[in-house]
């Protein structure tokens, strides 16, 4: 199948790394609205975002990679008229707004659209899913980390006499063995997470003025424990130059007549590179949009309406044989 | 919705409970091939195998609840015929040919089957089939434990001068903590799991003998360190009378234009109860199985062609907005 990609940050250059592992896959061009000639792919070529339109027929998913806050809400309706589309769209409250958006774009296309497709949402999402659906009775908890939230680290770069700054959300060991040993609890957000900030400040900036102003934080930093450690931009190439991620999905549930069993199921993830991750779990997807479209299907899907087999390049056959 | 219960061991048990916790379903019965008299359920009916034809307009799903040595090979077909099915075939090598003679009978009779479902085949099978799908270089571990084996229990039974015995299938922590720390190797049985027997020998018997005959007993005990403790009869019931069992799938793969990141995922379950836990699965895909079959669906279907949002009562608008 045919592939095209639309943005080139770090997630498009995630999915044009994904499609070479992928046999079945062949990258037709990555589209962008900067000029195609200050684009360096790693050997695809570049196309202005106008060109896609023109060069429909030749792709047959095409896979969206901008980002959630401002692209996604318009690009994936307005490209799902024209082609089958995957994105990951991951501001988990507008989810159904933009649910309902993309599914009547892609159907007035006759087109299939995968939304929210990643990790989490997504893998995580999926888990959460099957794990109620098979424990009924219990209860979810998500860790994130050790790993770097973009949001966090954008919000210390705003302040004034930052330079720049990587902040790593860990999940406080305590509480992730207390709940898989089957504790059941609200855990607060402080009890949950902390989190560990690396800055590195301007010249002549009040360090003690910034490490306030970081830890006192509304919704960022206030509900957590935070630490601040203020570095060289030396360091921070050297030492944080990384993108890992990941956490895990947890339930604790009980079955039995009088509820006497109890059952942990967990899900893990530990990512070297969260846009290379999720890159891979946008391409798997992509073909399963293939596949769908292949079969007629229009609208919008979400990783919960897609049958798991059609993200595999195996035949049912050697699925059931070799991974059954 | 409306099911059946064909056969009343643990599984069987098992089910009746999961039932229970699912106020979408209604338990019209218990098939048995047993008098029913002797059949002590926690209140659901009992009838004898033979009234369950007669009894078909009244099920929506039959779940099928024997072994896999003897009868699911023969009952899944027959019954198939006739009922929406759901069995736990857990013979994995048999797969295939189960797979293709309940196609045949399920799409005779315009039902749909779903088979070997639980956690290994099932969802262990699943997240397999997702890692793989995601993360296409790589490799797959699976740890079975810490959990009872029955097969091997039995095997200890059948030594002379044993009582009765329970085997713990347990995963070496060194090579799992290998293996999650990015170890890719082809790791041999003895350095993946140890197996630890509580034997109940009769009186008299040769305790050295016994013990020489379980640890070298081929396929079942000869490629692993076993440990062997002789106890009481008292002591077995009082301490290991639980039927806990578990393990972990665990992906290890690469991503990046070198392969420079590494990722690993793991799926991992701790289970008081096996019976109960697997129970609650084919709880779960009965539900599928009866959706599949109303939109016209029919044949014999794995846990990888159904779609994940088919396994639970909240509809898909609820699944977006409260776990996507």
């Amino acid at each position: 199948m045919k592939i095209g990609i639309l943005g080139y940050g770090n997630l498009g250059k995630g999915v044009e790394s994904a499609i070479r592992q992928n046999p079945d896959m062949e990258l037709v061009g990555v589209f962008s609205r900067r000029d195609p000639a200050s684009v360096e792919t790693k050997g695809a070529p570049v196309y202005p975002l106008e060109k896609a339109l023109e060069m429909k027929d030749q792709i047959d998913v095409l896979i969206l990679c901008g980002g959630s806050a401002t692209d996604l809400p318009k690009q994936t309706p307005e490209f799902a008229k024209w082609f089958n589309v995957v994105d990951s769209f991951d501001t988990h409250a507008k989810i159904p707004e933009h649910f309902s958006n993309v599914d009547a774009a892609a159907k007035e296309g006759n087109k299939v659209a995968v939304i929210s497709v990643g990790w989490d949402p997504g893998l995580f999402s999926l888990n959460r899913m099957y794990f109620g659906a098979v424990l009924p009775e219990g209860v979810d908890y998500t860790f994130w980390g050790k790993g770097v939230s973009q949001g966090h680290s954008d919000a210390i770069r705003r302040i004034d006499g930052v330079l720049d700054a990587r902040q790593y959300t860990i999940p406080v060991e305590e509480t992730l063995n207390a709940v898989r040993n089957g504790s059941i609890k609200d855990y607060t957000a402080r009890e949950k997470h902390t989190r560990e900030c690396f800055v590195v400040a301007k010249e002549g900036a009040d360090k003690e003025k910034i490490e306030r102003e970081i830890v006192t934080m509304p919704n960022y930093f206030d509900e957590y424990d935070t630490t601040v450690h203020f570095i060289s931009e030396e360091e921070l190439k050297r030492d944080h130059s990384g993108i890992p991620h990941g956490g895990m999905v947890i339930r604790s549930g009980k079955t039995g007549f009088n509820k006497e069993n109890r059952h942990i199921l967990e899900y893990r993830l530990q990512l070297d590179s969260n846009p290379e991750f999720t890159a891979s779990v946008l391409v798997a997807f992509a073909r399963a949009a293939y596949r769908l479209s292949k079969e007629g299907q229009t609208g919008c899907k979400t990783i919960f309406d897609i049958p798991p087999a059609y993200l595999s390049p195996k035949s049912g056959e050697e699925l059931r044989k070799s991974l059954l």
